[in-house]
């Protein structure tokens, strides 16, 4: 793996390099996303069965769109017992820390004057869960369970259908545990749409979440607005902050585990030991030649992998912030203080036994994170997606009187004159 | 003002009718808009310039673009000394609201298990105030405060320039009371492009809220993702749900507080009471013939503003969460028990003493509301805007040992090895 010495130039460079990343680059298919959206806007249920026929090679329509109870069933025969277990465990821990995340209505009351935000979960909300290349049950519980603790109605998810017309057994158990109300065979762009203005079959929601590929992030973000979604994923990201006490095989072992999502992956470590740096290069080789998904890892590190040497932790603390990744390991002495001066990151690993796919299967926060510097303004997926805020104002006469002439006063400056009225007619005599 | 009765047909056509408001269809200027963002992006400095003196008919350049503490003092000089004093009283109280949704970092901790959320206000924003027809102090205030109260480091403003290179004293004098570090001389989708890709004179932010025409709003969505965003504000709308109890007065005159805004803006009364439809409506002729944008507020009126008599109150409550609409007051016996049940709304005034302006200007809560049905998944603006958090994760050896077994085999039946990898190194012999 490269080592690269940390300097205004190279941070400008790697940040360039890491950039290229972002889906909002793929401008080349927003054109043929768009076409299915309005396509489906239109024919609704006829336009989703032809575009899961064309891209699926699948025959679905109104009658088997919808996964029947039957076909559960068959998942739950058919699902490693053993990961089934690992699932619910998994699941307990999400639950509990999602939990914590519920916020409250409040107010305050004063002299006749009643202020306050009253929080509802949304009602209907969609998941979308890829299928193709991977199968991710874990993504299924990051992306429901949040929505199951804000207090959503109603939780349905499209996922494509392979070309017999059925959808993976896990994903059907994940749903199924994670507490989905309906799942629909349909993927790609054309589900986004179906969820964003209805069909006959699939019903609007009022927010979609989860991840997929080109299609599916250009989908919603154009149907954004109509409904809300989540953010816009890009690939996965890690970035490991050491020191001369960090282990160099856990090291290399944490940035070889991002490095196998995708070719398009990103591992960085940033250390102040040069000693460290090479060590852990070193053990990379060594790793890598033993792992399944070889290929992706050498490319990912090639294209996105880089090992920054720093000449202090202020300097390399700054490029952790400039970087923003989406997830992040303190490896160092005294990790908890460093954390203090970590202002951008999607997840913060706390420790040598910190390891990142501790988060992405089991300790609890959501796995589905801020990519691409995006952690410098967006947050990890939480209850937060889930629920919105009606602000509380209530005004007794008595309340009013002292101060409406000031509020007159106001609307007046700005040439609003039936916003002053709707305030003097209440004082007429 | 026309009365219609509330059925599922009527409720179905008026909410079709209301949605064809919606920011999202104006899909017509978007190729317009993204060229604007594409020269902003790739020329900077020079592309702002050259679109200022085009729209604005300003010569704007490096050395006037910012403004001046000069510029500052002579708007204090300008500004209306009355405008002044409400302002500040104003800005008391918003601020003192916004304080109160702060929220903390937090953590839970068990047996070498750290799990929490950190809190980081973001660090740039940027707040876009529009020039032209109405000049908005109220709005400088409402964007900026919930930024100021988050912590965030830098706040800047665009705002357009008038011929003369000038900017509304009233604009300065808002935007230097709440906090604004630097404000530049410069509107439209440049000024969206320039914040989200920063120029030679412009800072990249994180953030851009703000309200804007059409184009501001289309290039708002085309940056989101490189940025963060507000929600994308349409036409403003009211939402009165009353009784046989209401001042049939005070309902007509805060329906037409809303109705003034634009000719796209939309005022609703839904009530139990036959007799009160007609007496707001009667009420309503006699109002519009004083005011001041009484053309504004006819055609407005004739578009989109509906009085309608429902059968009873479940049914009028029903049809207020299917509108979900920016502002709704409820004028009714025990009105406290009705808010209960009201599931969308931006904001929900309560009782015959909050009138609507009230709330746009003085009480606290914020003005920036989701509009156009959104209030079903969006919130007003907050502090929640100006935030972002990262997960923490961390576990000790001894309580990684216990499970980490069950971590691996998630892994491995999601076929990812270098993720069970790095957990397994961790207690290699």
């Amino acid at each position: 793996m490269r080592i690269v010495e940390l300097t205004e130039e190279s941070r400008k460079d790697i940040l360039e390099n890491l950039l290229k990343r972002s889906p909002n680059n793929y401008t080349e298919f927003e054109g043929r996303v768009n076409a299915i959206i309005e396509k489906v806007r239109s024919d609704r249920d006829e336009a989703v069965f032809s575009y899961t026929k064309q891209f699926d090679g699948a025959d679905i329509n109104a009658s088997n769109v919808l996964v029947t109870e039957e076909e559960i069933k068959e998942a739950y025969e058919q699902v490693d017992q053993t990961l089934l277990e690992v699932i619910r465990k998994a699941l307990v821990n999400i639950r509990k820390y999602h939990e914590k995340q519920r916020q409250q209505s409040w107010f305050t009351s004063e002299d006749g004057i009643i202020l306050g935000q009253k929080v509802t979960a949304l009602e209907k909300v969609g998941v979308y869960v890829p299928g193709g290349k991977a199968v991710y049950p874990s993504s299924v519980l990051m992306n429901v369970l949040p929505a199951k603790v804000a207090g959503v109605d109603r939780i349905i998810m499209c996922t494509p259908p392979g070309k017999d017309g059925k959808v993976y057994a896990s994903t059907l158990v994940a749903a199924k545990e994670a507490g989905v109300d309906e799942i629909y065979k349909v993927g790609g762009a054309q589900a986004i749409a179906a969820m964003a203005f209805g069909t006959e079959s699939i019903p609007k929601v009022d927010k979609i979440v989860g991840p997929g590929n080109i299609y599916v992030a250009l989908a919603k973000k154009a149907v954004f607005g109509y409904v809300s979604i989540d953010s816009i994923a890009g690939p996965s990201e890690i970035l490991v902050l050491a020191d001369e006490t960090a282990n160099p095989r856990y090291v290399a072992a944490d940035l070889l585990s991002q490095a196998e999502h995708d070719e398009m992956a990103s591992a960085i470590l940033i250390t102040t030991s040069e000693e460290l740096a090479k060590k852990v290069s070193d053990e990379i080789d060594g790793f890598v030649e033993e792992l399944s998904r070889k290929e992706i890892i050498q490319k990912s590190l090639d294209n996105y992998g880089y090992i920054l040497v720093a000449s202090d932790l202020d300097e390399a603390i700054d490029a952790v912030n400039e970087i923003a990744s989406e997830h992040m390991e303190i490896v160092t002495k005294d990790p908890f203080h460093v954390m203090t001066k970590i202002r951008n990151a999607g997840a913060i690993f706390i420790g040598e036994y910190s390891s990142e796919p501790l988060g992405d299967y089991f300790a609890g926060p959501n796995h589905v994170l801020p990519t691409n510097g995006t952690a410098k303004f967006f947050s990890a997926l939480s209850v937060d997606d889930f629920i919105k805020k009606s602000s509380i104002i209530s005004y007794s006469r008595d309340a009013l009187e002292p101060v409406y002439k000031d509020i007159v006063k106001f609307a007046e400056c700005e040439k609003l004159t039936a916003h002053a009225n709707s305030i003097k007619v209440r004082f007429e005599k």
